[in-house]
């Protein structure tokens, strides 16, 4: 049986049975909640190993609990490609972000399995305790510490409830001083390979089941405040005014025209508070947040000086005072040129469109890409919905991606 | 003595030692708290009696609890000139809202009694119960029953704490259902007359101590609502985003160069409020309130349609859906062009500028407008700042505003 074939055999209903019944491990009924350490992800875990044995993989987990699943190679000690995704979500998340990368790896082994195919390279299936980071505030706990990124003050991040990580991982049976025995040698890893959807319109304005991610855009975060004069709406003119939220409207449409400079810029006001907030009072100080992201370093950087310059202008000119301060920032991440090549020479043999696409969003990969090759497909999601309970992917999707996955999974290992 | 020199004898610091003491009536250290029909109500309206009865008044309380003082003119049964302003005050007020009206009046009468003159008209000092509304949301209630436009139901109007205005009345000894007894007919009023702080910026540019105002601006009340799509920060560009803040900002500069194409107009966004309001979400939805003013009903309506239009406009061409919902509205009241003539007047005998202003805000001249002619003097505030703490009015632009006022009564009753 040839690969033109074997893709063909994937088995989408299987994927989609798998993810419903992950997403019922869920602590809300509205969307799935499934926050790290937690019960619910224990069962996660528990459906996972057991669809892993079924594959035909030996199961363990690590010592932060990801659950990892390794389907031997021809050549045992040959590196080994990783490939995985996520078992965590936000509060009242979608089904599909995180899941499908993992029940896809494990439908792409379960493939090769049950056609009695065995690659070159073994391959392992991960499934990361905590990518999204909702219960302890610290993202990609689980693939940190596999790229030995993991600081052990860490262990002492409390969730809402005041229980600390390393609280939470003795209570399922882990000893958390133990947690630096995840970390991966980068000479025994071929690579990472990851599935996940897109989280944004970009596939489906473009009509592509899937495409491939070029990197995961570095990010700006920045609070900032403009300071005006607080009046009664009834008695100052327009010209007398120092209205901080007339001023702040400008600044967005200065952000607007700025973005619309660039190729690859995002930028988002997504918090804004008005004081006093009272219909009869004119704005006196407004407070917002500025998240700025970029594949381009470079261009993220200047961006964000030309904003910051342009809302103190226009602050100036209104006789309000305008301060940014930084919150975050994480530079951008490159996925390898080759899982690039092999990546778009598959979706080119099936007659797709080789379509890249920067990653917005953070995922395991950016942990991963400190010690290894990383690559990444994205699947098209409905109307680019994420992080939401209504997050869809249709199984026609899922079939197209995961054999995707697969033939680039043969491609590297073979 | 003529009326030359009699102004120069109104004593400044009289009034500012009784603002101080009125200050003391609050239910709070911060500011001036004194809520209508309280106890600190109470100790204010007994104070107030005793200057009336000082400054050769008699004195009585209606029932609605407006603490009313008289003074005899030559001809007893002529129509009375009433002179006034409130001595409620909204949670955290300064000292002279409403206060400086009521003190200043005093004085007036004061002067001429210490000075033995007596009016031609009687001529009344009310000191309003309830114009703020800061306690039962209800505007204006003191004046409204002296117009006789109150009517029975706003008796059960309830403050936070759950007791209504007539339970309120009945605590300090008022029969609510005898409020009707406050109204004053038309006849036997000659007009009235209130000296005012600005609560606005115009007379402190002009550097000028008072100015004569011309009118109440009517006022227009709405809530809008731009509704757009949530989307992740990361992942959807900005030609794809509906991102309902950055079209709210594009209809705040439009409203702004709205206003800026007429005379006599105001408009202020106060209450924004972004949603779901996180640093990494684009904005699905902005609520806000719209407030517009004018002393031309025509300009206020048309203005209002135009922002309307133009803010529907905007929304379509972005993709967001716009709703405008009417909260209030209430017309412009013109003061009567005999009272300006005589302010007018007294300003320019003093060599002052006539400066004309509108009141952006309401007051007790707007109910009494219903019943009589109406006059408003403005005295200049420190930076045009009200409704606040910090609120400030100079000993000598008391004095100059209380010697107007002074000018003008004895003009409008000789």
């Amino acid at each position: 049986m040839g690969m033109q074939t074997l893709y063909q055999k994937v088995n989408a209903d299987r994927i989609v049975r798998r993810i419903e019944e992950l997403a019922k491990c869920s602590m809300t009924k509205k969307g799935v909640t499934r926050l790290s350490f937690s019960r619910e992800s224990e069962m996660a875990n528990e459906l996972v190993a057991q669809w892993m044995q079924e594959a035909g993989m030996t199961v363990r987990r690590d010592g932060l609990n990801n659950i990892i699943g390794r389907y031997e190679g021809k050549w045992p000690d040959a590196p080994v490609l990783l490939i995985g995704s996520h078992l965590d979500s936000i509060i009242e998340a979608g089904k599909y972000d995180g899941v499908l990368g993992v029940i896809a790896a494990i439908e792409v082994i379960q493939t090769l399995y049950e056609n009695g195919m065995r690659p070159n390279n073994p391959i392992e299936v991960i499934g990361f305790c905590d990518e999204e980071g909702a219960r302890f505030h610290t993202t990609l706990l689980g693939s940190r510490a596999i790229a030995g990124n993991l600081r052990e003050e860490e262990l002492f991040a409390k969730d809402a409830n005041g229980i600390t990580l390393a609280e939470a991982m003795k209570e399922i049976g882990l000893d958390p001083f133990q947690y630096h025995t995840a970390a991966r040698h980068p000479k025994t890893i071929l690579g990472y390979l990851e599935l996940h959807i897109e989280q944004g319109p970009i596939l489906e304005q473009m009509n592509q089941a899937c495409g491939v991610v070029s990197g995961i855009a570095g990010q700006s975060r920045y609070k900032f405040q403009v300071e005006g004069l607080v009046g009664h709406a009834g008695t100052v003119p327009l010209p007398l005014r120092k209205d901080a939220l007339a001023g702040t409207a400008e600044m967005i449409l200065a952000i607007e025209q700025i973005v619309l400079q660039y190729e690859n810029l995002m930028a988002t006001v997504g918090k804004l508070s008005v004081f006093p907030g009272a219909s009869n009072v004119i704005p006196g100080l407004v407070e917002g947040t500025l998240d700025v992201r970029s594949i381009d370093d470079g261009t993220r950087r200047t961006a964000l000086n030309r904003i910051i310059e342009e809302c103190k202008e226009i602050a100036k000119q209104r006789g309000l005072v305008c301060e940014f301060t930084k919150v975050m920032e994480s530079p951008a991440v490159l996925c390898s040129s080759r899982f690039i090549d092999v990546i778009s020479s598959v979706l080119e043999e099936r007659k797709m469109k080789s379509v890249r696409l920067v990653s917005g969003a953070g995922h395991d990969a950016m942990a991963l890409a400190s010690i290894t090759d990383i690559g990444m497909i994205f699947v098209r999601c409905k109307n680019g919905l994420s992080h939401h309970p209504d997050e869809f992917v249709a199984a026609e999707d899922i079939k197209i991606g995961t054999s995707v996955l697969l033939d680039v999974a043969l491609k590297l290992t073979s």
